[in-house]
């Protein structure tokens, strides 16, 4: 029987059309990590899966994660997401190395999930974190670095905006000004969490069995109405909970002097579904009406290390899926033209005689650091140039009996048109040709 | 209870040391796969276990694989090795796309393996792949790439070379000369393999249960002493296989007329692993006599794309691995030091009043390119210059209240001591500083 060409349900092949795609969306995305001083890492694919039981959340662990035992009877998971990982890494070296420490990676990572659109069960993330800096600071620098990866991949505040909140926030008017347990707001978190989602009916039903009191229920609508940071703050002073929320304040304050509320803008219903978040939370969205959804999301965890039973070591973190981030860019049309390869030169053999040559001398020229395709076999010259205009060629290089004789090789820049023959001996001729000085 | 810092047995954490490392192998493999035209692709992290049975031989599929159930009953496995899934993807693709394609791609895979120097459960491999290539041609490329990639890292022939065998010779001499079986052949593959690393009397013991005949038994152990291929040569003229051995004749060569020889040698104990193999094996040796190790294997597979009821295409390929080239380049000394980050700027405030100006100035810098780390929280000069000699900074830029009151920034450039002034206004004159233009 024969074997299925397609790939394993929910993951995608990419063919170079795709990697090329890939590659140039990670290289922006290294290069503008780089320009903020993050250092590269990475972790292994499968972690024991108590890593995840710990921190991650509840859906995370029953319904998306891919676990199974080893041969050694481990109970292992292949990584659904990276903060785990990274955690159990700075876990390891906290102590030796200068804080704050400022950490990223591009990992592939899987989760259970229907397949959809912008969501596939193996998947590409790129992953910031900062470890170790000062209360507010380290979650502004990761807002710049995020806008930095959106700019540097030709995105305006036009195309998205950062959506933001802050647990300690929420948790303050959930517990105290509605009071409930923390278990309780934790339920109505959910219910937040589905406010764009589902109507209104519904949400006051969801609220209804969280919270039972009319008055606090209208609160809660109040709050869910809030989509600015001012209306927020006077929300809170009507609401005697300044005094409490002191540091998200000051977190503000520091957005709007720091020109970040161009980008930034708060949001009642971002609370992110993984239980390790302390502080900020937030998620980039696409603004495109037809593609309202998140493309990224992080945001501050005060205790992720304490699982390691080491020391609070606060972290402000976030990801970008390839994938929603790929869609993005094609909505908006920021993607250069990556469907070609592009080659520099294409060399053929018009002469079976001129093949030894023609291998050796590819090999010479490609050691100048020149993209060079050999065709093989001997080859006309008009099926070299029919192949050349297939792809990005800069040029073609043609040795037949003639050039043999002569110790030549015919050159022709496929831009210019001009044409000459040149020694083979002469590399650097050749190698000034190809890199047009 | 604390869970383990340690990453999961058999797999390794990447801290910024080792990912600078990876990193700048991968892209030197990068960079001079694309000089010979070889364009990336990637496939899933999972396949179907069947895509392994069909081809990939039994000790990989029953002692190696990390196989398991999915939530959807399909049996899948971790990749083991890329083979398999290149071979997938070209089944998809070949009739629509130009003959021959060269992929290459350098994913994480894993193996069950006692974890031990030079292997680890998970690793990264190079893999590059030619197919429907004429006879013969597809070997020298894919040779000359993986001279390529081992110089682009600085190795000669003084450190490698790459050993070299047939299985259609090794097939012709086992089969019509010693008069086996394909199946009684295949088991003398193994003990071909053995030669180096078990006694004499071990390798004619295993042998004796195969090769019942002592004439011919002798004639394996001379097999398996030539080490060139002139001995090869006049083997295969006194034992009357010339005329069979045609195709591995005029291979040979062109390794000879394309200089080749000088990284390639003969040896009868390559005959590689894996089931799908049909033509040239090789593998790459390191030549330190403490370190006589492979860290790369490849060769031909005529028929891989049968398995999904695809006419034969003919593929070469091989793969490299991390950890062992890593060893390798250790060994020889031939890797650059990467243990620092290297970040152009370091900025700090001396003034808290000058927090606002040096996050928005330090996002201004990076935008033009320039690697910039803020200091959080007001700093002294001292603490500044020390954390700034701890790492590769280029240059230290600081603002105080006298700077602020000025507009300016104190800029001092590391290497040569220079120090200036410069208003924050002047984007131009202060990225010209830091790159030195």
């Amino acid at each position: 029987m024969a074997l299925n060409k397609a790939p394993y349900k929910g993951t995608q092949d990419f063919f170079p059309a795709q990697m090329r795609l890939r590659n140039y969306v990670f290289d922006k995305m290294s290069e503008i990590s780089e320009h903020f001083a993050y250092e590269p890492y990475d972790g292994p694919l499968l972690e024991e899966v108590e890593l995840y039981m710990a921190k991650s959340g509840e859906e995370l662990i029953n319904d998306q994660i891919y676990s199974f035992i080893d041969r050694g009877d481990r109970k292992v998971a292949i990584r659904p997401e990276m903060t785990p990982t990274v955690a159990r890494m700075a876990a390891q070296v906290h102590r030796e190395v200068t804080k704050p420490f400022r950490w990223y990676a591009i990992p592939n990572l899987m989760r259970y999930e229907k397949p959809q659109k912008g969501r596939l069960r193996e998947f590409w993330q790129y992953n910031a974190d900062i470890f170790g800096a000062p209360e507010g600071l380290g979650e502004i620098e990761i807002l710049q670095l995020a806008v930095g990866i959106m700019k540097g991949l030709g995105a305006t505040h036009e195309h998205f905006e950062i959506l933001l909140n802050d647990r300690r926030l929420v948790d303050n008017i959930f517990q105290k000004l509605f009071c409930l347990s923390p278990e309780e707001a934790k339920k109505l978190y959910k219910v937040a969490d589905k406010v764009k989602k589902i109507d209104e009916a519904a949400i006051k039903k969801m609220t209804a069995l969280i919270i039972t009191d009319d008055k606090k229920a209208e609160l809660f609508y109040q709050y869910l109405k809030l989509d600015n940071f001012t209306d927020l703050k006077m929300f809170l002073q009507q609401n005697d909970l300044m005094a409490d929320s002191q540091d998200f304040l000051t977190f503000v304050n520091r957005l709007e002097k720091f020109a970040l509320t161009t980008y930034v803008k708060f949001d009642p219903s971002i609370v992110r579904g993984l239980d390790y978040y302390t502080g900020v939370v937030f998620e980039i969205f696409d603004k495109h009406p037809e593609n309202r959804r998140a493309i990224a999301g992080g945001g501050a965890y005060a205790n992720l290390l304490q699982i390691f039973n080491e020391p609070a070591l606060p972290g402000v973190g976030f990801g970008l899926g390839l994938v929603t981030l790929t869609d993005f860019l094609t909505t908006h049309k920021l993607l250069p033209d990556l469907v070609k390869a592009s080659v520099d030169v294409l060399m053929a053999y018009i002469s079976p005689a001129a093949e030894q040559e023609c291998f050796m001398l590819a090999q010479k020229i490609r050691s100048f650091g020149i993209s060079t395709e050999l065709m093989f076999g001997e080859t006309k010259p008009k099926k070299a140039f029919t192949q050349a205009e297939k792809k990005h060629y800069r040029f073609i290089v043609l040795m037949g009996d003639e050039e043999m004789n002569k110790n030549e090789v015919q050159i022709k820049n496929l831009e210019t048109r001009e044409q000459q023959n040149v020694s083979i001996q002469d590399m650097e001729k050749i190698t000034r040709i190809f890199k047009g000085n």
